[in-house]
């Protein structure tokens, strides 16, 4: 085997800066540039129309590149992740002010969150008085602090404390514990952000505003103000920016776009925040099997179904419509496609989707202007 | 940040071998090596009872560790994959035959096979007369030789000629073209593999063996002879096995099972091979927000869903019943989850499930043996 004195376009990276598109190695994920940027000045124009702060999530992405631009030009006070390992990637990047915007319980992870807070402002969320012995100890054995978030389930269903008295009184342990500030409620409802119609989704986040509000109240009454009320995503972020209880809007998809997404409608029938797709898998076809349908590179491996196929972005009347492990079968009743032919795929699912993939391939004007890595690609303890 | 001199347990590697099954940082890809071994020799003991060749297929591991193991003690005469990344991979780490079971059309990845052909014995699958060109054109500027399967479609309706005549004409063209051999055929019937009933998988099978054997018959005619007549799956290798007319196999899943497979079942009800669950997705419960139910670190990027969702392998009662990007919600009627508790779940399916991770946590007797990378994460290219 040949040694490799530099990086293998095809093995190691799908492409170079200043490469054609129709060039880049597939299947590839793959950035529209100017969409991307249109998309970070509009959430950041909305949050500042509102009077938020933005904590974008980084979820979604898994890049310290986007982490980093979401900060310095997309109006970010911070970054939003899930787990300890992606709050790690990116404090080694250097992001200093993330929230670990879920429940965070075993002691290795604890340790290593205590461990963290010395680097970086570090936020978590608790739904559970039984977790604050082990943060406690964390911090005391770093010498640390960590601001502290009480989750309630808000209409989700998922983690979360019940908001109202049970809320309060967790905050009131919080505050008390030692090496731990208590900053406020998490209080995100992920299924009303996938719902489509417009009024049902309303009415979901008017409830959500309704239990969170009274829990700053009652958390006021005992002398607690919350520094931080966080939540809200990409379809229904101007319903929680809006409301006057949030400050802090947690999107994340905003910056793609995803197909799923795009179900989601406004009450005039536009995309929320007016965001456009800047995400693609590009693809290739790679057999012509037969008439009306072609198979292209882009499976299970590539793209994500959990919410669905992808859609095809700019061939009209060719369709994905079945996926394997790494193959995409295409109808194309017209037989317009031939081998070899770049296709885009718009993803169901983008946070999935990018977490399948090393690279980002950056485009502007059809051309390849950098690779971002998917810096926390596999990051999920 | 502190300087980082050896690999920090949870962020960079789940755990380290010694370790105790239940310190694994989750979520965690998970092999129980007794499982895994005997898997491996069933297949072997059944390919050598029906007089086949083994090459078990790589995309589903994705483990240089795995198909070395299958090389040395598992019976195989060489090793399958589906991408040129994949391929580049394992030749990397001293696989020395292998088939790409897939057609590769863009002469950049040509090239690159081209290329690979100097270092290990490369078989490709050819559908098109149009591919032979370019095919041509990689191997003289390297100077190597491909052997060449004609991929026939044999019923699973995705790439492939037609068998019979068509297949003929296209092995005929291979054979004339310069730095190709005309090795056999790739008659794989994916689809099969899935059929829960096992009088319609073998009915599809037996379908597949008939077109495989016309187009064999007509090869003979034209004196080409087949070295390879290749193809069969997990769920339906006896078929193909047995049929006097495949003579090697390609089973991938095999060695992991998954809950997907669980489902195919055998005339006496059991599993195809007899094959017992040795992967396990790893996964901490991390929240108990109600009676009833409780959330687990395991979502959609640390397992695929899209042949359902995972089955919890070890706790009565206990259900995976949703999945969000990094929480699974357990239904846990008798309030037996505490959190922390560890739970084994078997995948879905397994193929993308392995795709998600950078490590299999190797364990015996609840020790941690080993740490095998995934070698090819990532490598759709």
């Amino acid at each position: 085997m040949n040694a490799l004195t530099t990086f293998d376009v095809g093995y190691d990276v799908p492409a170079r800066p200043g490469d054609a598109l129709d060039t880049v190695q597939t299947p590839a994920l793959v950035i529209d540039l100017d969409a991307f940027e249109r998309n970070l000045e509009r959430l950041r124009a909305a949050a500042d129309a509102m009077g938020v702060r933005l904590r974008p999530h980084a979820k979604t992405h898994k890049s310290a590149d986007i982490a980093r631009i979401q900060m310095e030009r997309g109006g970010a006070c911070g970054i939003s992740c899930q787990k300890v390992s992606e709050a790690e990637a990116l404090v080694r990047a250097g992001i200093d002010d993330i929230l670990v915007a879920n429940e965070v319980r075993d002691p290795a992870k604890l340790d290593r969150i205590g461990r963290l807070a010395l680097e970086a402002r570090i936020i978590l969320c608790v739904d559970d008085a039984e977790a604050l012995p082990d943060l406690a100890r964390a911090t005391s054995r770093h010498g640390s602090t960590l601001e502290v978030l009480v989750e309630i389930d808000c209409g989700a269903g998922r983690c979360g404390i019940s908001p109202g008295e049970p809320a309060r009184d967790l905050a009131l342990r919080i505050a008390e514990t030692p090496g731990l500030v208590f900053a406020g409620l998490q209080a995100y409802h992920g299924p009303a952000q996938h719902i489509a119609d417009p009024s049902e989704r309303r009415a979901a986040i008017a409830k959500a505003v309704v239990s969170t509000e009274r829990t700053v109240s009652l958390l006021a009454e005992v002398g607690l103000s919350c520094a931080i009320v966080g939540g809200a995503g990409t379809g229904s972020f101007p319903l929680e920016g809006g409301s006057g209880v949030y400050n802090e809007l947690q999107c994340g998809s905003y910056v793609f776009m995803d197909a799923d997404y795009e179900r989601v409608r406004t009450e005039d029938g536009g995309r929320p925040g007016g965001f456009e797709n800047a995400l693609f898998v590009l693809t290739s076809v790679m057999s012509r099997p037969a008439q009306g349908r072609a198979v292209c590179d882009a499976g299970l491996k590539s793209l994500s179904t959990d919410s669905g196929l992808p859609r095809v972005f700019d061939r009209e009347g060719v369709a994905y419509v079945g996926v394997s492990d790494e193959h995409g079968s295409l109808s194309d009743p017209g037989d317009t496609l031939r081998v070899n032919d770049r296709i885009r795929l718009v993803p169901g699912h983008c946070d999935p989707t990018c977490n399948l993939h090393d690279w980002y391939v950056c485009v502007r004007n059809g051309r390849v202007e950098a690779l971002w890595p998917v810096t926390a690609r596999g990051k999920s303890w």
